[in-house]
């Protein structure tokens, strides 16, 4: 893969920004699109010099040799038949945060192998172009959902891009994808706009918590600043899984609940021990 | 406040070895004498230099002009009265993140005056002497509670020996500060020690979660790591606080579970709106 792509990427706020600078960065890109529905982002794009020019989409595929969708799930999901239809030998990857409801969309098409079903596993909790940062992505992990689905050219194409921006490709099977992801994403993004609510709720005095938030207390609720419009469809999309982990959830909170009633500090600690076995996995 | 003082530390951990290495750094103390029950804590203590000698509690109490209690908050509230006992002018200041049940173990006692109430909120997930780190409690607040009972030197030395290491100082009444800290502290704690309680539970796939673990999942979940014999007697001590800030959390997380089994999307979208207004607190 000597050759530079032209690069038509559609959505260009964090994700879609980020991945320009990087695509920029490390030489991926002879020219990259954006495509944008929204004109403040668009225009905000150009003036941050994340892309090179602005086109409407299907003008954008046209000229493309690949073209990547950073945009929310549920517009990927009406949009993907419609855009595989105007794919000739464009490569067509989606960023998507949840991949069932995606390939299953064009599990049938006849373009299904120009298609890409990827998640890089990589965000913050800010949004738009102003929220695109460089070196996004290096060292995290992007998996590459029903490859074998996909034309060897287009997937090949793809790990490539990923491995120069600096991730690590990981294979699975999209609803293998969607069940890890409500556990390692999904719920920790409802844990934190819950958290963010239930404070809010009740403590009235926000000065108290702006001076005494800990570092522990941000950590676990800055998620909460995160874009409704990227995550109501991504939890609607993987609903399912989500409402099982919630379910667990809510269940473990209950044992703290009910060791805090009965003053039960035995049970309390086992519980902490418990959760302590996340050092195993988390270093 | 040119003079160094000769400074006890009880509890050679996280907090107390992290207020060490300050004290020494900003020239505060002539020695630091740890105190330390557990020996192989007391023996790294030395080792990484924490500190310059150990003693006894109560060897140390006698030499030293400054006592600072860095140890788990049960531990405090059994030992708090009798140590006041052995003080004579000496200042006593603990460092645990409850007030209440501290405060009220020794409001009656003649020495009150020359105990001060304080919480820096700073720390990590780790613990023990080898958690000590440079630099800590930097730019963070710390809570003085019920200053009107401890002495005037005691706590102007206090607030000091704070605002030297580069804390910023409130002042509060014990009651309130263990309210406020349910909400910016405690709570989080709760939510990450469930969290990762639910994810062990029902995610089999260690290896998934490694691979995948984003930076929000890392970020919610990381508090888990923290030690119980630490945040057990917390949570016992401030559990009424603690129980309606649960009691809370439990009905907002219940808000989006019914989002997702009723496809609420826009409910949904205004939790999630909502949660945002975080942004307002956090920077």
């Amino acid at each position: 893969m000597s050759d530079r792509k032209k690069i038509a990427i559609v959505g260009t706020g964090l994700i879609g920004g980020s991945l320009a600078l990087q695509l920029n960065e490390k030489g991926l890109a002879s020219t990259i699109i954006g495509v944008d529905s929204n004109e403040a982002h668009a225009k905000k794009a150009l003036e941050l010099e994340l892309l090179d020019e602005m086109a409407d989409l299907y003008s954008a595929i046209a000229v493309s040799d690949v073209v990547i969708l950073a945009i929310p799930v549920d517009t990927i999901a009406q949009i993907l038949p419609s855009l595989l239809d105007k794919i000739d030998q464009q490569i067509l990857i989606d960023l998507g945060s949840t991949k069932s409801a995606l390939v299953n969309s064009v599990s049938l098409h006849p373009k299904r192998g120009r298609y890409v079903a990827a998640h890089p596993m990589w965000g913050t909790e800010y949004s738009g172009p102003e929220a695109a940062v460089k070196g996004a992505f290096e060292n995290k992990a992007v998996i590459i959902c029903n490859a074998g689905d996909s034309d060897t050219d287009a997937v090949d194409w793809t790990r490539n891009m990923f491995r120069k921006i600096g991730m690590h490709l990981l294979d699975m099977r999209a609803d293998d994808h969607d069940l890890h992801a409500a556990y390692v994403s999904h719920i920790s993004h409802i844990t934190s706009f819950a958290l963010a609510n239930t404070v809010l709720e009740k403590e009235r005095e926000d000065q108290a918590i702006f001076e005494m938030a800990s570092a522990g207390f941000e950590s676990t609720v800055r998620l909460a600043k995160s874009n409704p419009a990227m995550w109501v469809p991504i939890l609607m999309q993987n609903r399912e899984n989500i409402l099982d982990v919630l379910n667990e959830h809510i269940s473990q909170l209950r044992k703290f609940k009910s060791c805090l009633e009965k003053e039960n500090a035995e049970y309390l600690k086992e519980l902490m021990d418990d959760a302590n076995r996340i050092r195993r996995i988390l270093k």
